[in-house]
């Protein structure tokens, strides 16, 4: 199956510059793409690359199409020139690269729990386990080994892939993805403590994620300890992410790979915690925030705001001290030198007072 | 069900204040509870919460029971007062959610290894696969999908969740419970570096967690690499968490969501590491002792110690550290005013001095 | 069986010092091994133990045979003095311990997809899941529960141990071992923003894992967003990992224990990454570089450089921001006593001139 290029930029909410008739048969990285296929160049970084490429044509950002211009990496290049290089595959890959779906039916090997309602188009796969009271709705995969407890909702073509498991009571929207080995629904870590051994708290509350979210391979999102953990519609969680028991998150919010949330913190719409980013317990962290990767929120986070940094501060802030922490033994000597200069002025008093600084001596010592 | 609040109240260990004999029939959370339900109020963030929940009745701290006074979010409150809230939850929740453990018996698409030892009392559920000469013992529950290796020991009630995993030798103890995903007995991270590629170095040893022991999911225990990995009695592993071959844990000790453990180190009794906190190989980490959220052990740290920071200091002095690094930028400004003041007072020598100063100039292109 | 310490200093490349004729029937840790047994001391922290160890004989480097001169630990010890105890455990333990792989053949309860290849060497274990035209070559092992997708390539002599899960067109190399909970080739984290929700870019590469890469439990490696993700040949990869999409790795890298790596970076060969270290993504470590336990590359990494921190810098100049932060509070007191005292000399201007600074009033209300 092939597209015409000119009919892929329309797709693409593109311009099209050079031959809207080449045939084009797939999207492909630039080191892998054929004379038939398109790739794209998105950062400068990646010019030669682009240059040496033997794609067909390239999708590429409104700021990168001089490099066309004679004498460019990319002169003679038939381009897709797009704003959002991302939304442009995510309109185009669809056509070369049809989700895989299986088909409607129970594999022999599913157990299914007394009392549940398994839609008919629905797809169990092969040893998928089932628990009582269950509600599977309509156009729902259930990959191989899958694990589902009792009285759990699987919204309308929710997609579960091999060895995701959740527990009791979890509630899934519709269409939302559960990637291999995440856990939703597992106890949070509740324990109180007396003269003794920690007692455990139990876990009676549940896990709800909203339509449209995704969640990572080998992440966990805890149940509620009494009431809700509840991941908000459209979010995106990342692989081996920790999401606290009654932690709330507001619609449309990412959490990139190995972000950690502790229990109960109120997370707000369209936040974005980068990389191995964390938030202590019990905080607020507004619409629109971003914690930067590696950034720890220890206090409530503004909406709007961007932080970094462990205790998290705002991210001009954390440059700042990223920056002065980087000179700081050259801007304490450089101050030093001053002072020594101004005190060898002063006559033998200074010389004295030097003598009862131990903080000069400890520096000679490193 | 319903109990009597006075019940309730002797219960949870609490002293009554109001209507002893108000039914009460569960207990939720503030925005959850009807009036015939209990909750919870143990933070002053909450006290708007708490005014306008439905709950019939509320237990507090005693620090909070002056807001029950005329006026205040508690007023007219029928409550119950203690001390340890967590506790008075870990005792009354059983009275409303009792665990609903599945039935002894083996299902029959469970696989069990030659030479096994497996009480009649214990539950094997579907697809729980058991290697040869393992010995599951009374009232165990092994759920779903759950693979436990060779010559392994499952102490008496112990539970593992769905795709919980222990490689060969590993020995629970009694009334341990595993959380689905866990992995408990993998290979240690053990490896030769001569001229070539790395050699993997057999990790013979085995993985030992001792009586009431929890572990949350998608943790990794590591067995140890020639001798014990062993986690002691009553501690609790939170999700995520990596513990490194021949790691040695004391009782009663509690790591959070996504600690690291490198391998060999030494950790006392009622250790509390805090979420995502670490620790180095082959330390000692002394009992009683706290590792602050993301702190990083890496040296010993003595018994009773709290330490916090990455590398791990003592907690006054990691606050000291985040609130003298806050106001870098602002100290040496101040310091410099009065550099520039004093030198200006002492003549052309001083501005001559300076030049020399790489360290201004530096600054002044942040 | 047993064998001459003498043939097993042979076998490890080491030296003897003592009775070759002493039988040796394990390897074992000092604290477990008895007068049978070998033991081995590799670092003056544990010297002790080793004293008071009931092991036959030790394994020890060459900088501590002098504590068998007469009064030392290891007097009277049968000794192997070798320059790598690594290399001489990972020679010596398969002696001892022989690993147990399981018979080739099919478990009834495996399920098989159409076209596949299974060499009949191979070994299917229980409830082993094969997708549609998948290639299991001479010699693999798949142990219980393992889900292997469609059009996967698994090579000679590859263990998969329970559990461990690998998406469509996935491949791996000869001799590669993937621990239970491990997820290969999931979708890598890539949406598109517009004006709403976030738009899911589907991820439609795959992941190559060479020959002899060796990855940890509940480790996490996406596929390529278009292309690949690769890990070269004898890598090794810890438990708890995130390798992000199109991420390529040069041969022979070692990633321990929860390192994070972002998309798009190329590692070099040879290249150690720390205990949770990580890299933000679109980078490139050159080889053999190492970034420290929980240090995170925000910029290229030049080949065999040595950083740590967040952001990471070299490794020297961290260890002085370290112990430059350590000591900040008592350099600037030290800083400002100085210039009080040149202040105090200049007469009342100078007061003055600190009447305006903010930053004093500041570091006393500490």
């Amino acid at each position: 199956m092939t597209f015409r290029l000119a009919e892929l930029a329309e797709r693409a909410g593109g311009r099209l510059a050079g031959d809207g008739d080449r045939r084009i048969s797939g999207v492909r990285a630039l080191e892998d793409a054929g004379p038939d296929e398109l790739s794209l160049l998105t950062a400068p970084r990646y010019r030669e690359a682009a240059r040496v490429s033997r794609a067909g044509a390239l999708l590429v950002v409104p700021r990168l199409e001089r490099l066309a211009g004679p004498g460019g990496e990319l002169a003679g290049r038939d381009l897709v020139v797009v704003d959002e290089p991302a939304l442009a595959l995510a309109r185009l890959l669809p056509l070369f690269y049809p989700e895989e779906r299986p088909r409607a039916g129970i594999h022999p090997t599913a157990v299914v729990g007394e009392g549940c309602e398994i839609d008919p188009s629905a797809h169990l796969g092969p040893y998928a386990v089932i628990g009582d009271g269950t509600r599977v709705e309509a156009g729902v995969v259930v990959e191989a080994h899958v694990a589902i407890g009792r009285r759990c909702r699987i919204g309308r073509g929710s997609r579960l892939h091999p060895h995701a498991v959740l527990y009791d009571e979890t509630e899934l929207g519709a269409e939302v993805e559960i990637h291999s080995g995440a856990v939703v629904g597992a106890d949070g870590f509740g324990y109180a403590f007396g003269s003794g051994d920690p007692v455990k708290v139990p876990q009676v509350g549940r896990a709800v994620l909203e339509d449209g979210v995704e969640v990572g391979a080998n992440t966990a999102i805890d149940r509620g300890s009494l009431g809700e953990t509840r991941v908000g519609a459209a979010c995106k969680i990342d692989n081996l992410v920790q999401v606290g028991h009654n932690t709330r998150i507001g619609r449309g919010s990412l959490l990139a790979g190995m972000v950690g949330v502790a229990g109960s913190t109120v997370i707000g719409e369209r936040v974005m915690m980068g990389g191995n980013a964390g938030s202590s317990g019990h905080l607020e962290i507004g619409d629109g925030a971003q914690v930067g990767a590696r950034g720890t929120a220890m206090r409530d986070v503004p909406a709007g705001a961007r932080v970094a940094g462990t205790p998290a501060v705002e991210l001009a802030a954390w440059r700042r001290q990223v920056a002065a922490l980087h000179r700081l033994d050259a801007s304490l000597a450089a101050i030093r030198r001053r002072l020594s200069a101004l005190e060898g002025r002063s006559g033998p008093d200074a010389a004295a007072d030097r003598g009862e600084d131990g903080d000069d001596g400890e520096h000679r010592d490193d």
